[in-house]
């Protein structure tokens, strides 16, 4: 399968994006990559890489949007921009996927403006995967839509539960609502109607109701549902409180050991590659024709490489096609 | 001063109530504390305690409202439940503060029903402090008010500069707007007014901005303001994070250490003690006549403790009126 790379995305340039397609085509012998960027920037880059000739391409896009550009203003001005690249050759069915690492508002607008959204969706979001005590969850939606309506939110009930079925092998995924408590009736106007929804819904059986905060790492279910807004915050949040937990433990318990210092800065070190978020690959932009995988802006290498593994098992197992069949058992009453 | 305390709250019923009386009763000398709750109950414990008779009362509550009780329906079924009876108290004037580790909704109705708001606050919050990378940071709103207007959170920042400003010692606090990005526009209708609110007001010149989940532990800003739905999941989500996070080192790091093992699991769990909720005290309810202090149900003996010596605090400093104040600098343009 063919993935284009948007090579000029993240905020350290193209380098960690050679250096991640260098180890996904070491570890995905059936993927060959289309680095969407600058040719005079790349091809130095991939002289020097060692990739193998014959499984990648460069397609010239000179221009970059920034990370902190608005994205509607980047789609009129810099139409020619790597990401908008990237999503043309998927439109033309010259690649199957895209990565990005760039300014996520403009992935997310590009694939709105370039791509059809699959039968049965009415909003695109993007899912995230976090470790939890228990395994794995996807959470969704993490920005794409910060106000949405609870059809939306349903939907996404039903596209990462496709997402933890079929990338994360959960044979029967549950599902919870991100809410303030967890008794029927807490929280807005809109967790309470999606709780409506989720209970005269197919996806009633799997269905647990309304988790907290808490509930997240604690493996309370597979698949989160929450707003755009709420599911940013959670994302972004979850990487400042960790940061500053392992920072406590650095100093704190590590810094004042009399013999094993060197052994447990070693193990604290481990800890937090493991469990990094460039170990959980990208988060998909679920809901449009295609396959998007958006990494965080500052990813390097090993990020990038995940997300580009993320991105062909997804073409893999036909994702889309298993989302679509999810989404035609919902109830048909449209846009709520 | 005066302080009720509802003595059936909490997970665990009246004995971390009066655990927690006794260590707040010795480092308060101001200090008198008035058990709202059931007096058969009470009377054993008080008596086992050894706390200080001249500085105990009880006031007989024999009812509780449950922790997975609706609130407005306990209103109206248990007028006479240990929390209201708390607030009455408060509202006759037999004390100066309450504090409770109940069922935070039916703490919150008891409040709005009792009690008036203090001139200038159309609608109160609750701001609750956390541990970060440069100190303490207030945020405000985790709960009261889960769909707020734009004004509300205006409000919100001003009580709770004022908190910090005046509990916490910080001569001149900086306020951030949690959004998904921090540039101007981000997010969805409610934070862009607040945005534009916080610039056109008073509190501009305190105001940093938006900021992202990941700023709040880097101690990006002293007052963090959001809606009652956003800081809830924060709040619970941090809980959830850290207790993973520290899980994970103690069976990843610290279990594996050849020597120094034990010392490691000691300076661990001092490290979790050092950080748990119950040592940051009990979160206010702001914006009401009186002084409130919310505990986590799950509450112990310190964390009681700790809430008393909060409200005792807020008493001695007069909060409230320094939160009238600090109002009283916003534009009068009323609720939008």
């Amino acid at each position: 399968m063919r993935i284009a790379l948007d090579a000029m995305g993240g905020d350290h340039g193209p380098a960690p994006n050679v250096g991640g397609a260098r180890l996904a085509l070491a570890t995905n012998p059936d993927l060959t990559i289309v680095f969407v960027g600058d040719q005079a920037q790349l091809d130095p880059l991939l002289a020097a890489g060692g990739l193998p000739g014959g499984r990648v391409e460069v397609f010239h896009a000179p221009h970059a949007v920034e990370m902190k550009e608005k994205p509607a203003e980047a789609l009129r001005r810099k139409p020619d921009a790597s990401i908008f690249r990237c999503w043309e050759l998927l439109a033309e069915g010259r690649v199957d996927g895209l990565v990005s690492a760039g300014n996520t508002g403009a992935v997310v607008a590009g694939g709105l403006k370039t791509r059809r959204f699959l039968p049965c969706v009415h909003r695109p979001g993007i899912a995230t995967v976090m470790p939890t005590a228990k395994g794995r969850c996807v959470i969704m939606d993490v920005g794409a839509n910060v106000f949405p309506k609870p059809r939306h939110m349903l939907e996404y009930g039903a596209m990462g539960s496709a997402f933890a079925r079929h990338m994360l092998n959960v044979a029967r995924p549950t599902l919870g609502l991100m809410n303030v408590g967890e008794e029927e009736g807490k929280g807005h106007e809109l967790v309470q109607k999606t709780y409506d929804l989720f209970r005269a819904s197919s996806l009633n059986d799997r269905f647990v109701g309304n988790i907290e905060g808490r509930d997240i790492h604690r493996g309370a279910v597979d698949v989160v549902v929450t707003d755009g807004f709420t599911g940013n915050v959670v994302l972004k949040l979850c990487e400042g409180v960790s940061e500053f937990v392992l920072g406590l433990v650095g100093q704190e318990v590590v810094a004042g050991l009399p013999n094993d210092r060197a052994a447990a800065a070693q193990a604290l070190k481990a800890l937090v590659a493991k469990y990094h978020y460039s170990a959980f690959g990208g988060a998909p932009l679920l809901g449009v024709e295609g396959v998007c995988i958006i990494c965080h802006g500052s990813s390097k290498d090993a990020a990038i490489a995940n997300a580009l593994g993320v991105a062909a098992l997804d073409v893999r197992v036909n994702l889309n096609e298993k989302i679509v069949a999810e989404l035609e058992g919902l109830p048909a009453n449209g846009e709520e």
